[in-house]
């Protein structure tokens, strides 16, 4: 007979303890499809608790889709499967990590995530941050309550424009910058000002993320390969775009950086017709470890095709949401005239915290810390893999701009295979191969991973190591020969 | 000769203080449009400052439009046309408030606002929330970091899914809750669920920005009439739309509320076809004032075809933003399969901050405070209507729920002309008219506005009624006859 203890559930209502409980015997197959379930006042009286809560709990079963109900018959276990498979934003789920919970992934815990893109907590400047929010809130008073204009409030568009001219030599008006909630809101925004009808290019391999967006918006995507310089004007001219997306900074995952001349010749492009816009999306420039940052295209554009997109999402914490775009005056004029309606998507709370943290110099403090603390990490990390005798097994490229490097695995295994050995072990992997739209690249790509060292905790990267390479010391015959 | 001081400019750039005082000279007509400036290097050279400041600040005022270049000829005044008006979010300016600069209007300051929906600071639970925020700070660390699943941390949809079983008996499960970064965003995920293919019917007279996020997205728009009972069913199938966006709680800006029978037969059409849906604005119905709410479609709904969509920047603030929707079972796998890579675009921070207001019992005594502070202030204003001469102009209707109420004014004067009479008394008023859609339904509302009390300073209600009544106090031949 079916029966719940009611005992431990603590401070929670007593439906959804049932629910909870009921789900659980569900997911678990202990009670299975099919099954017939208790009537609600029977199992009510059952329990000792009222006909309601029994209600309650298996009207969200059957919201849930766990149970299904037949008229005049009662309540079925309905047949699960287990197809809602979530992923963290930006990285990808070890395929075993299938979540059994709608919408709360019980996500595997590794012992070092290679694919995260999370702020460790000792990188978060958690108190000046407390320091400033509670000196905004007694400060600003009413002005936190008065509606931010649609681009965001002035002081903040203020300290960007600063920022801009001070670290990336871009001469920007405060006017010209649009604040949003995260790059991925900004690029939607985006496609309602530069038309549906317009066809993106995208870099191939890229950020998912952002094909997805033009996707999920129902407008024509180009994917377009790339050579050592990025994206490649020959197949740009003759894919009929008319707006590219690219990160000419620190291409991601490849680690490029676009070469002057590239940018000219892309800058070009854009020049010689009406309506050609590039997106450039400068989304970890801040982190750089070394030599002179190319000159961004914005601010060597003559025409005002030119669309900069930066974000605080990975300078500062990826769950505060803060980005914004810098648009060139013609397409400025437009946003007012048809997006201009829109409120600013940031708390008003937070765009003042953010607007002192640059103005009063922690920000710059706090991504020189992160800068040095990325360095070490990626120090240490290399020096173990040198020492280990997974040297033998790897080789390491891109490995100076940003927050990640490539390690090209020297062998004849697939990425699935090498990544459930990795899993295994606890260390989470994600192949290049993953970022490629389509075959041909997939597999030139094969056997390379992205390697995301800025969330591991410093203290593991030794064992992090040994753990990889117990993962990948193959036997002989799965050694790659070399070409 | 044209020459600027650099004394007054404090903490100032060099450039951009420059480029301030030459925008004020071209907005104010001193420096008039094709007049030429003086070469970078002698306007250096005379101001006593380096021609990279000059070349900066020309750069900047070219940039936004105030100068343009001719090559090898130099710098000349543009032709300005105070162009961009802007409004506040959900607000109308009024006529004469056009704004001078980009993006930063400088807006009339009016003695009382009736198109207003900022929170007023009396209203905003300043001392809680900042106890709060600090103490979330302390206690979750480490989960504030954590990337929230896209629909918003669990917590927070436990939170609402409590809180709509309580004050609106919807069944709903956290899992179908959608949070994000404002309504108007939740809307443009709509269309990218529902499809730029569907044909969505709206509210006419309704909420202009809805119509706007449409047409930004390029779908097509059905603009409904309105009966007493709300949208209806027989113009509505005649319109080939298969999604109808309303709010049947309290109808902006009419005010009506939807009555059961109404509710039954937009069910009923939904219920009709596949992929029919109703997307159920339900964005101040905490603010009711008497009677017995009627129940949500959502909670009515038989076939998983209401999305319910509610927001905390009305109960709250305006300048916070977190809404969110209830997604039917269908539409929810729909979303898990195409949507669900966004990241969530409200704050860690500020969820887990609403979370513990809720959680903890301050939301309902907020909602209560305002409640009672808007009726109190809605009480003391028709009460002043009533005690002054004004009574005789004007017939009041739709009080009793929410925000607002309709003031329909005796006269042939236009809408137009009453609204710039009342700004002159430093009244801002907003014609009903405003919110239809074309000729007819904008004729037929005439002479009627939409008095929104709730941002209103309770001592300044006596004198506003005075004012308006000046504003309004026309001479005989202005008045209409009674018909």
């Amino acid at each position: 007979m079916l029966t719940y203890s009611f005992e431990n559930r603590g401070k929670e209502s007593l439906y959804t303890w049932l629910y909870r409980c009921m789900k659980d015997d569900i997911l678990s197959g202990k009670l299975v499809s099919g099954e017939k379930l208790p009537s609600k006042r029977s199992f009510a009286r059952q329990l000792g608790v009222s006909t309601l809560t029994v209600e309650n709990a298996y009207a969200l079963l059957q919201t849930e889709g766990y149970v299904s109900s037949l008229p005049k018959k009662g309540y079925y276990v309905a047949d699960i499967q287990p197809a809602f498979h979530r992923s963290q934003p930006g990285a990808v789920s070890a395929p075993d990590s299938v979540a059994v919970s709608f919408g709360q992934p019980e996500e595997q815990q590794f012992f070092a995530d290679f694919s995260s893109n999370q702020t460790r907590k000792e990188n978060f400047p958690f108190s000046v941050w407390t320091k400033l929010i509670r000196r905004v809130m007694t400060e600003q008073g009413e002005n936190l309550l008065k509606n931010s204009p649609g681009g965001g409030i002035l002081p903040l568009r203020e300290a960007i424009a600063e920022q801009l001219r001070e670290f990336r030599d871009m001469q920007v008006s405060p006017e010209q910058i649009i604040v949003g909630a995260g790059t991925e809101y900004l690029y939607g925004l985006l496609i309602q000002l530069l038309g549906f009808d317009s066809v993106y290019a995208v870099e191939n391999p890229g950020y998912q993320k952002i094909w997805k967006i033009y996707q999920a918006h129902g407008v024509a995507c180009r994917y377009i390969d790339l050579d050592r310089s990025g994206m490649q004007p020959e197949l740009l001219k003759v894919s009929g775009a008319n707006v590219i997306h690219i990160s000419p900074s620190h291409h991601f995952p490849t680690g490029i950086t676009m070469p002057i001349s590239r940018r000219h010749e892309l800058l070009a492009w854009a020049g010689e017709e009406e309506e050609r816009y590039i997106i450039e999306d400068d989304y970890d420039s801040e982190f750089r470890l070394s030599g002179k940052p190319v000159p961004t295209l914005q601010s060597i554009d003559q025409n005002g095709r030119v669309i900069y997109i930066n974000t605080f999402t990975k300078s500062l914490a990826s769950t505060i949401r803060i980005s914004y775009m810098v648009l060139p005056a013609s397409l400025l004029a437009r946003y007012r005239e048809r997006l201009d309606f829109y409120s600013c998507t940031v708390s008003n709370f937070e765009q003042y915290t953010l607007a002192a943290f640059i103005r009063e110099g922690h920000y710059e403090k706090h991504i020189n810390r992160m800068r040095n603390n990325c360095r070490k990490k990626r120090n240490l990390l290399l020096d173990a893999i040198a020492r280990s005798p997974l040297s033998a097994l790897v080789s390491i490229s891109e490995q100076d701009a940003g927050l990640h490097f490539l390690m090209h695995v020297n062998t004849k295994l697939t990425d699935e295979e090498l990544t459930k050995r990795a899993a295994e072990k606890g260390i989470r992997l994600t192949g290049l191969s993953y970022y490629f739209h389509g075959g041909e690249g997939q597999s030139r790509s094969a056997h390379t991973f992205v390697i995301n060292y800025s969330n591991i905790d410093e203290n593991r990267i030794e064992e992090a190591v040994e753990r990889l390479y117990q993962a990948l010391h193959f036997s002989v015959d799965e050694v790659a020969l070399p070409c």
